[in-house]
């Protein structure tokens, strides 16, 4: 049997939603990597009894490693390595040496902010490097140290490793902490699993849900394969997970979908439509001129490191003013078809190749609500072109759901989609 | 003693890591206002023993009222009402008024796909009519109906609410769950907490830490307070919360925090910098330069209802024949300085006054990375730059931490609350 994990998170700031949580979902990810299932995530808020009672279900429900994140700074609602020590059933102790290492990383810190009493920070420092007996210390790389706590002996249960909550802390321990003999004890028997992923834009989940009902019966194998579909920014996305012998079933069901759902099934190798449209701009010179989403579509093509070698620039055209002034759009053609509408977007577009140079332009306009909206041009009428120096141009108008923020978000999913098309030289689908 | 509740939300694509959970802190912050205390956050996958094992810990930790959100779709992963059903001790009917309405509201959809399988709609229809005996149908706003499930007779445990996965569809259907009598009854015993918010920009969440220290002994009914502290975007926030009893130890804290971090403390008041910086630009004609933040300062500017008042639009000038061609920098100021340089970055800003006829702009440079970083200007080196068209102006650069990400958003903040300055007519902080 494979091993089996659990996620808890600490935090009032996490259990309230004033602070999202980062680690689960990476964490997720790099259970994975290690063939290790991920059953329960838990979030707790800063009381000691629920994070205890927390740690006991993942217990009770068979789990041989939990991962603990948050709950590890300087002040007094920070109790994770307390808490845990006692669940292993360890008692806790000044570690000198760790105690040490944390006064050399504050050392410059304190430099900074001059202010700060120093006695405040060596009372800090010493919590920090109190840890449970016979745990194996992941060296800090904020000020918070990690630890991995295998349960003392005659106590039964998980193997507890302990990370800071910062995201980037956390990333750069996990390594060190999956090093450790006291996790690689732990997730003795971890199986190897293959994750694949496909996409599809375009159609609504039911259709996937019937592909996968039809594909049941005439698939050898089916049922080796764990399958997860769900919508995504607009997007279907259908999860495969399968051990060795699933893999002809895997192939088996691709291909089902693929020729079930041509026009619409664009991801079969886990990219996102993000990292397809990056690849198809090396060696181009794209802008953007927006006006509802407000700066998001350009914020989403410089996403990723190295945009600049394809990304000249944008203009967020918010007032009829900017996209006259900033993109040549003549006010008549505004006063005729409105600031929303197909004719305005394709001159957008005109607008930012000129501007900017470029060879590829995306344009959006669109009424993002809550207010602004007309029978004619309702809250969440979008109107988008994407255009190449060429003259090649692909255009759309439609009225997307929700709210502001959806109408904003699903937007530059469109235009994401159409870039892609244009680029590929594909036409939009009727 | 005050109601308790838990929040379980289920799918593998929400474990998994791949849609973020929006509806855990949504639920959080509706509960407080029924003066329901949230204790627990339970995230499973599709799997019915494990999302049961979460429900039996809700039970066992006393929980009165369970929320769940997800699993109600027409996919055979989608299994929430049935577990639910199970673990209340009710068997499934078909519902067929709910039958009816779904049906209703399918129709249109299916003139939208008009290739989809009409019976394959028809079983979803039938699966999503398919409630707990005896549970309270919250009407859909989607395709998904609610449950409020009270605990069959002869059954102990909580009183659970079903609800779908998708925000805006959960969010329209929780006040009707709310004024059922099933909740009503599950809820008898709430008590009227308050929560106050307070935020500091610019000092080291250890300085909170000791000034909550000193304050222990010498403010009376101190312990009435439940204190949480927390970074985020680079702010630090303390969240109080009390009861009618703890009113005057709470204005006591407020008052020290005040006196002793009159520099650093924004907000007393629960408004986000964003909204004191929205509230501050009514009047005004805000124009936004930006490089190394892509897009992102524009869409922050633009992320409340009404922005269109006051904001006039924004270039990202990411390349630097951007910054000129647009900006007006003369290219010489960046050849001498770099692109990346105070001189750009206020260079930048007049730039955006005049292209915009704007009375107030703020412009960003700096390298996000990973690449691009030299000695002098490593990755984080950014530069801001806000100026009146009066001629007032704070300029500030400074290394921040993180990774590409980080220092993205990071900016963002930093612009924000220099913004917020410059507009009260106050000096930055040295």
């Amino acid at each position: 049997m494979s091993a089996r994990a659990g996620i808890v998170v600490t935090g009032t700031e996490v259990l309230t939603g004033r602070v999202r949580d980062r680690n689960g979902p990476w964490l997720a990810d790099r259970l994975l990597e290690q063939g290790i299932e991920l059953a329960h995530i838990t979030i707790c808020g800063d009381r000691p009894e629920d994070m205890e009672a927390q740690l006991r279900f993942m217990a009770a429900r068979g789990m041989d490693i939990v991962i603990t994140s948050g709950g590890l700074g300087p002040t007094a609602d920070d109790l994770t390595t307390e808490v845990v020590a006692r669940f292993c059933g360890r008692p806790m102790v000044l570690d000198e040496r760790l105690e040490a290492r944390i006064a050399e990383i504050l050392a410059p810190l304190m430099k900074r902010w001059p202010n700060v009493d120093p006695e405040t920070i060596r009372v800090a420092n010493r919590k920090q490097a109190t840890i449970p007996e016979g745990a194996t210390v992941i060296d800090p790389v904020g000020t918070a140290p990690g630890v991995v706590v295998p349960p003392a002996d005659g106590v039964e249960g998980p193997t507890v490793v302990v990370l800071p909550g910062p995201p980037r802390e956390l990333h750069a321990m996990w390594p060190v902490a999956v090093g450790t003999n006291a996790f690689g004890a732990a997730s003795r028997g971890a199986e190897h699993y293959e994750q694949r992923m496909l996409r599809l834009f375009g159609i609504p989940e039911s259709e996937i849900a019937e592909t996968l009902r039809v594909a049941e019966p005439e698939l050898p194998g089916f049922e080796r394969l764990e399958i997860t579909t769900c919508l995504r920014r607009g997007e279907v996305e259908v999860v495969v997970r399968y051990d060795e012998e699933g893999a002809s079933a895997w192939e088996g069901l691709r291909d089902a979908i693929a020729s079930r759902h041509a026009g619409t099934l664009f991801s079969t190798d886990g990219s996102l439509v993000d990292d397809q449209v990056a690849a198809l701009l090396a060696g181009r010179r794209m802008a953007v001129a927006e006006s509802c989403t407000g700066g998001l579509m350009a914020a989403r093509l410089t996403e990723r490191p190295g945009a600049s070698a394809y990304f000249a620039g944008g203009v967020v055209s918010y007032a009829d003013e900017a996209k006259a002034g900033l993109l040549d759009v003549d006010p008549a053609l505004i006063a005729r078809h409105g600031a929303v509408s197909p004719e305005v977007a394709d001159a957008m577009a005109h607008g930012a190749l000129a501007r900017f140079g470029a060879d590829t332009a995306l344009a959006i306009t669109g009424v993002a609500g809550p207010d602004g909206g007309t029978q004619a041009k309702p809250v969440g009428y979008v109107c988008w072109s994407a255009r190449l120096a060429d003259g090649s141009v692909l255009a759309r108008d439609t009225t997307l759901p929700g709210d502001r923020g959806e109408i904003r978000d699903r937007s530059t999913t469109v235009a994401m989609h159409m870039l892609r098309r244009l680029l590929r030289g594909e036409e939009l689908p009727v």
